[in-house]
């Protein structure tokens, strides 16, 4: 039915997940499950550096490849890196590693904030596509960045609701509605979601997907909000294929008024 | 499971659904079975008009009657009237051509705005609650009106989200939460949803159950909305009980950043 | 030049402002003073009580007794009154006391959120008005009770932003606006502003005054404060009087691009 | 008093003006004088291509050279410029013609939207900066770049609040608070300005001052317009060193209820 093609892999699910921060693995597993994710994202630094997170990969191979649609596709991303050099590094020990060329390309220029450095990240996004990545860049909401990545070949851009982990929903709308409408490439939100109106509302505004990691795995219960997410993006993507009525500034009666009583 | 339970009667679907303003018959039960909503709004006042209007109610029972939970609930309401007396007679009428006690209250203070008149709706509860009515009114985000009608004994209390048929969302999140922390019966948001986040948001924010009309029917697809917030009351609600993160106005990793790489 | 009139009584002064919670009472006069207000509240509970208060209208009339306009306007409130009958007896111990048939009525539903009771406020209305009051009532954001107090016979309606003392701003400006563009008396934004913009923006919506307390009063230097607060109600008045620029949802250019370099 | 320094000029006045889009020549000096601006902007395009616009500056100076604090500053502004070389150019014959190294840089990357280019901007700024430029580029509400621009010898930052000429206030107030509490040079909230409130608002945010054009030429009255924005200003600017009172999520009483009647 409504497939989501990025680089030219098909996704059911517009949702996808990230892996840090659960009470336990278990929980992490569940809520995947839940979610009905097949993209997660999952830090390279840390997999690079500790057992645990060497297996998660092998926990989610395990975990998800029973679906009918085979293990959940991995996304690798560059969480931590502070520039372009570093971040190209980073992806290619990932996609040796992890043997998939899919990079979610994360450039910071500030630590505390966690927001992208663009002018790190475009050339990154430059040299990971030119060295044949499938290369999802995290970015601003900045239509003029997001069209210019797009431009240099980045299968879809991700820009942030708000700042990451901090829940706190899609603070420009406009901003995000005026990059998807003018993206040759997919839009999927990425950061800020905090609950499921929040996602939902990204999907309303004519992003392709959403990506979120805190407002699950932060959540008192980890595995329905991941069920409430699954069914926000599905709710606010066919809100926007119904098209929605009008907004109206004064009210407008619903049921006829044609009576006789008391008239 | 999590059965939202008014005057006794238990619901699975906290979506409430109108009947007004469809381009036909067909698409009208055809979003309501979409929907998945067990109680449908009609108005009093044109049912007792027209023949149309009067099989509308043997369409619906023939229609739903073979679903699981038996035929729809009917919920009629007394749109259009501007009095208590006006809205009490017509209760009363609908009782006894509809032989069901419920009834959505509403008396109208202003013939463009559709907007409650609280005096009104107060004594209209009272004299319907003492005659053994179920009455749900329709009112506005006021927490002490909220309060003073579940005090009368109304069944549950319907603050609009905004003007009804305006589709502008929820205008004061914040007055709808305080209605919801604070009341005895049940909070169902009525009159301004425009699209499926404003759904969710409802049920984040406390509410029972959503009921709405015109962001159906006057969608581009009736059908795929009525999915759609379907979907959405589902998401909100579960949020809701799961527990969302808490906002934070500055980032936090949610990718923990202890690696080697480049640092 | 634009003199507000209420009641036969005109204003320059679009700033009304309270009398409670200030460090001390030099404070307040100086915040007043810089406030340039000429109306002030003051409970009439609090004065009854108290030698300090009931010095209070001593104090003003001595502050401000050598001013220009004469000594400050003093709009006595029945701040803690829950019944209409209890209201009704405060404001007439206030005209006695006092001296002066304005009445500030507050008649509150709910003593944690202050909140008004709608059918309370409108009896002790009618009641006031037939015995010769100028009565300004708080309310809340309902185009419709506005309505029903104006025709009444209220002198001004006082709807509120936000709940008293919380400072979240104008939580439904639409509802505002619509209260505005249909009112027959005086709108005085009562309750809820937090900051200087907070009153601007009451005035863009059409407000005719605003009064405010806590803004000030609890304002690290309210002094500095009320004169901000005095900018803001002259800016906002000034906007709302030279018509806004229309919003558009695209760019426009404001500086033309007609040159010849690099075209 | 309150002096706003930049590159070592202090300014009284904390709004600065565009010159284009007014009725007449007349009407845009008119609202200079009212508006109290001690700076006003215009495009380096327009004057070297026209008679008309070559005198604005002359006019300019006799209009204000009488002032107090003399004539006018003027902050010629690359409106128009795509690339950083176009723009770099127009800076050069800018200082040439107008005799002033002050330049609002401008390097655009949307010819719809006129949304900055980042890359190109930083690229522009450097280069300028280093050929002795005083430089305030306009640039979008993103914290990295912001520090970048002042790392690279930015005299301010100049983040937007919404697209140029679109009115429609600051789309992303954390976005600007966040940027205002990090930055080492001044802040001037530039672009989407559209009324009075949201200049102030600005101002509360942390904004060292606000530059505006459309919200001021297209007004209605301008000159009326012009003096709310003056007030506006400053009404943002005390509120912000007043120290505003801490929101609160439930109400407060100002008014103590200590009193005898009806307890």
């Amino acid at each position: 039915g409504d497939l989501l093609v990025i680089a030219g892999r098909g996704f059911s699910s517009r949702l996808f997940l990230g892996t840090a921060g659960y009470p336990n693995q278990q929980v992490m597993l569940d809520a995947l499950a839940a979610s009905g994710s097949e993209l997660v994202t999952l830090a390279i630094r840390r997999i690079s550096l500790d057992g645990y997170s060497e297996s998660l990969v092998d926990v989610l191979a395990r975990a998800t490849g029973g679906r009918a649609g085979g293990p959940v596709g991995l996304l690798p991303n560059t969480a931590g890196c502070l520039t372009a050099k570093e971040a190209v590094l980073t992806a290619q020990l990932s996609r040796e590693a992890l043997e998939t060329p899919w990079i979610k390309l994360e450039v910071i220029g500030d630590r505390d904030l966690l927001y992208p450095d663009v002018e790190e990240l475009l050339r990154a996004t430059e040299e990971l596509v030119n060295d044949g990545f499938v290369v999802l860049p995290y970015c601003n909401d900045d239509p003029v960045t997001c069209r210019k990545l797009a431009d240099l070949g980045a299968a879809a851009v991700m820009p942030l609701g708000a700042f990451i982990g901090s829940g706190m929903g899609i603070r420009n709308p406009h901003a995000i509605e005026t990059i998807c409408a003018r993206s040759p490439v997919p839009v999927v939100l990425d950061a800020g979601i905090g609950t499921a109106s929040d996602a939902a509302r990204a999907m309303e505004l004519g992003c392709s997907a959403v990506l979120l990691n805190t407002a699950v795995s932060k959540a008192r219960d980890p595995v329905r909000m991941a069920a409430a997410m699954r069914d926000a993006v599905a709710a606010g993507r066919a809100a926007r294929q119904a098209g929605r009525m009008p907004m109206r500034a004064f009210a407008e009666p619903s049921s006829p008024q044609l009576g006789l009583i008391g008239s």
